[in-house]
Order: structure tokens, then sequence, then C-alpha cells
């Protein structure tokens, strides 16, 4: 498969199958429209998988990883080796996004698209390196077309083989120090955002990070000139490998017809660069949260997502991603499990 | 045991087990913080439980259910038979409270504790019937000052015989035709607010529904008098049975030092009720949304809680609170089951 025809599968929303699923909606028995977001979400997840009557039981999240040349310009609070330490610390289920997943039934589906150390072999991540991390945005393009273009690809087809395993509903989840850095360049590129209404602290950095965090992406724009009429120049010049794998991973869910929950600040990223590639592919997207991460709201509102949960939190991981399945499910428990008036014998509303 | 006994039982938060939560927080493989708002929900129920690795295992919802003379003034939608045929759809599994509880893992524990009509004996329903509805509070007080009494030792009673079963998280719901209106009454009293700033259209009253609810309400409170300094007058003079019922519940929950998730505007005014007779039953509660209904974000306020959740959601039943059991639910999990920074190898932040 070539990108061309990945993104040629993504459809329109399955319109017939939206307004049954909306139609039911006003037959339940609440008060119309009283269950709110959730009723919206059951009727987008009917069009998304074409079916009124959707149930979403296989779940996982993709957790992708990739290491990022920019941090030798000091813009991150962490080591750069963390990235391979929370990784096996995935595949060991003690991180958060272990955690949570347990707790909502997801599978988590670990990526190295491109960590900059190697990954013992029998760890149980997938191996998926583009390259051993990317070079530095600030001093020249982060990856070539040619990686940019693998890095989509191999996000595409790891989540492809596990729908090929049956899934119901995905979430994206990202490792990279460093990684807010690109993100942040990626935003800053694809919504016309000035650098420094966007750029935040990420894991922590302090006040002088924060300032080396800015002239890296400033120096990375100038110097660089990713078109923003074109993601793959974006993420080529200015992205990483696991944003790519993620770009990839949105755009394999909507084409196989299925929802795809963002996750925070990176992942939202990789949704950028995947709505500059395919627009259709934004129906098939469902905003977990608002991060604490500066710029969040503002590529939210770009994409015109509404996110489900405001949580403070800023941890990526795909945690966010995660805990909204829980209110997705819901939605469509609702809509499929709910009994009718006529089926409770409770009288609707006097008119 | 009487409402004296029962208040005196509610104590302050236990500060080590808090203490040692927070520091726990600290060393576990994330950066610090990054959970937000989950990570101020785990200490709180450290303190609630005194418990420092508190695990939320059993869960119930209880269903409070009660009926309203005020309905004759014209103020609600639906016929007030709908109460019983609710009560009956949620002892059936039909109703949104019930999908919504089989996904959290959540017991429905439904109680009749003044609706009009009588339910079948084999129902399910548990009886607790302090009257058949309340008197219309727009032309005298809805109930005695014994009647508030025995409605909020009565869900005491009920959330304390589940406590004793096995029980580490509670959740507030109500279903009564009509109480909007006490709710809102209560909190114009208690939130000293204006009438008019905090009415709304409940399951969806027209304006001329609305001009009379806002009439009934101000007629209630000019005709009674309900001293603000004594939560059963307030209670007694325009409240409801399922509310009082609901403020027992909490209290319950903070005397045995449970977490109680507070439901949206019918919860929350007996939040408001409960916070009066006992100002420390506070921190036993959590919020769990915002609802739609005008008003409910001002309530939240007084009581300085803070809501998990903002999905336009206006239904009751508790249908906010089981759904915000997950985020709760996944903070505590997060807590006791992440690796920490020494257990997983990780490398921690540089200073």
């Amino acid at each position: 498969m070539n990108l061309q025809e990945l993104i040629a599968r993504i459809a329109a929303l399955d319109a017939a199958a939206m307004q049954a699923a909306a139609s039911r909606q006003d037959r339940l028995t609440k008060p119309r429209a009283s269950l709110g977001r959730l009723e919206d979400l059951s009727v987008q997840i009917a069009g998304i998988t074409g079916n009124p009557m959707p149930r979403l039981e296989k779940k996982a999240v993709f957790v992708m990883a990739g290491d990022h040349g920019v941090v030798e310009e000091g813009v991150s609070a962490y080591p750069q080796d963390v990235t391979r330490q929370m990784v096996l610390n995935f595949v060991q289920g003690g991180a958060a996004i272990n955690v949570f997943a347990r707790q909502a039934g997801a599978r988590v589906v670990v990526v190295d698209m491109g960590v900059a150390s190697d990954l013992p072999a029998d760890s149980g991540v997938i191996i998926r390196k583009i390259g051993r991390g990317t070079a530095d945005l600030a001093k020249g393009p982060a990856m070539t077309r040619e990686q940019a273009v693998a890095s989509i690809l191999a996000g595409a087809q790891v989540v492809e083989e596990h729908i090929a395993q049956g899934l119901d509903i995905i979430a994206t989840g990202d490792m990279g120090i460093g990684n807010t850095t690109p993100s942040t360049a990626i935003a800053a590129v694809l919504c016309e955002l000035p650098v420094e209404s966007i750029v935040g602290r990420g894991t922590g950095v302090d006040d002088d990070g924060l300032r080396r965090k800015q002239s890296a992406i400033r120096q990375g724009l100038e110097l660089n000139h990713p078109d923003r009429r074109d993601g793959l120049d974006v993420l080529a010049k200015v992205g990483g490998f696991e944003i790519g794998g993620l770009a990839g991973a949105i755009l394999a869910a909507a084409a196989h017809r299925k929802p795809v929950v963002i996750d925070g600040f990176i992942s939202t990223a990789a949704a950028l660069v995947a709505v500059c590639l395919a627009p259709a592919a934004r129906d098939y997207m469902i905003a977990a949260h608002v991060s604490q991460e500066q710029g969040h709201r503002a590529m939210l509102n770009w994409l015109r997502l509404e996110p489900l949960l405001d949580l403070r939190m800023r941890l990526g991981e795909g945690t966010g991603a995660v805990l909204a399945m829980h209110v997705v499910d819901a939605a469509c428990r609702a809509l499929t499990d709910m009994a009718t008036f006529d089926e409770a014998g409770v009288s609707e509303k006097d008119d």
C-alpha cells in the first residue's frame, strides 16, 4: 500500500446510519438531548462505523515512541535515555498508560518508531525504527521526505495488522523526550499560530529551557521553510518519527472506518498532519481531552474538535485518550442498551 | 441513630494518609503533577478513607425517587406518573443509569422516598416512603420538620446497610418529576442567589412553564420563609423527600469515610443541605459533572467543588456521577498500580 491509496480509502461518514442513531436517541427513556455530548458522540460513531447500533468491544492504544535530535538544544527537562526506559516500562506494565488501559480493557501496543538506542529484541516492543532519533530540526530538516512517508506507512501498517485481528476503536499515544518541540513547530506551521503563543513547558522545563525551546523552534522554521500546504514537508522538516507513525495510525483508522481517540499535544500534532494530508480523516477523530500544555486548545480549535475531558493532565502516552474511551463507550452503550419509551411503558413529554 | 449522632461521626480527612499519597505520587514514573486533577483526587480519597493506597472495588449508585406537590403549578414538561414509570424502568434495567452502572461495575440501589403512587411490593425497589409526594411548596411547606428528619435518616440508613455489606464508593442519583423546582428553591436560599439567575428548564419546559416555575419558587420562598442557617427548615419548607434521602446518603458516606460522587442539579441541592447540617461533609464529596441545568455551576462554586466532567448532560438519575466514577477509579489505580522511578529503572528529571 502507498500513501495515496491509504488516503483515497478515507470516505465520508455514513449519513443513513447517523440518521437512524439520532432518531433512536429521541425514542430512548430520557428527556430529548439530555445526554448532551454523549448523544452526539453516539451519532458520530454510527456514522464512522456505518452501524446505527455500534458496539465498542475491542479497544487498543497505540503508543508510538521516538527520539529527537533537537534535545541537543536543551529543550527538555529529562535525559534522552528516558524514552527507552519508559518504553521498557510500557512493556513491563508499570506506566500510567498500562494502568489506565487495564481499567478500560484496552490492549497497549508499543511501537519503536525511532528510539535513539536499540531495545532488546524480545522486549515485546514492535520495532518499526525509521531512524535512531531525528536530526536536530534547529540545524536542518528533522528527517528526509522518504522517512516521513515511511513513518506514516509504518504506523498505518501496525494499526491495520491489529484491525485485521479485530478492533472496534483505537486510541493514540506517544513517548519521546523532546517531542513537544516538534509538535509545537508543526502546530505553528499548520495552524499558522505564533510560536510564543503555543510553546509550553512539556515535561517541565524551567524559564531558560523554555527560551531555548522557543529559539530552537523559531530557528527550525526559519531555516527549513516547511510548506504548510504539504503535510509531508512539514513532518519531514520539523516533525518526529513517532508523530509520523501516529499520523499513519489515524489515517489507517479512518480508512477502516474505526473511531480514533486523539490524546494530547503530540497526538494532536499528528492529527494536524493527518488532516493536512486527508481532510476527510477529521470526522473519524474524537478529541479526548485538553492538555495543560499551552497551545493544545488552539490546535483543537483549528481542527474544530471539542475535547471530552479537561483534567489538567499533560502526561501523553495515550493516558487522556484511554480515559476518554470510557465516555465514548458509555455513549454507544446508551444508544444500544437503553429501553425506548414504548419498551419501558414510560409516558413521553406533554407537547 | 439520630441525626445529631450521624453528624457528630463526620471527622476531618486523614492528613497523614494524604501526605503519604502525595509523596508517592511524586515518585511514580511520570513528570510531577502531570496527571493533574487525578493526583489531587487520589490524595483526597486517601484522606477520606484513611488509606494511602486506596482501592475502589465495590461501587453503588443510590437512586432516590420522590414526587412533588408543586407539579400542580405546571412546572414540568412530563406527567407526574413518569416518576413511578421510571422507577420501574430502573429496576428492570432499561434506563441510562442502569446502562452506565453496568459499564462501571456499580450496583443500582433504587429507593422510593416518596413516590405519589404505590409500587408493586415485589418490584425490587426499596420502600422508604416518607409520604405520597410532598405538598405544593408554592402553597405552604413541602413537608413537616419531622418528615425532613425522617427522610434524611431513611436515606442514611439505606446507605449504611449497603456499607455494612461492603462498599468503597457511592454515587448519588435522583428521580422525581418536578424536582428541579425544589432544588432551585433550596439553592436560592442556601447559596443566597436570585431565583431568576438559577432557574432552568429541567426536563425541558417551554417559556410559559419556565415563568410558572419561577413564580412558584418565588411564591414558595415568600410564603414559607425558609431559614438559611437551618438546613432542616429549608428542606422541610421547599425541599423533597428524595432530596432529603440524598442528603442523608451523603452524610452517611462521610460518617463512614467513603467518597461520595455527587451527580447533577438535584444531588447538588442535597449536598447543599448536607453541608448546611454538617460542614465537614464537604471534604468527602466529589463533584461529578456540571449539568446543563442553569444554576448548577453557581451551586458547585458555592460548595467550592470543581466538577470533573462537562458533557452538557442534564438527565439526573446519577448518570453523571457513575460516568465520573471511571475517572475517580483511574485516579486511585494510578496511585496504587504505577511503578515508581526506582522500581522501573527510569531516570528522574535533571534538576
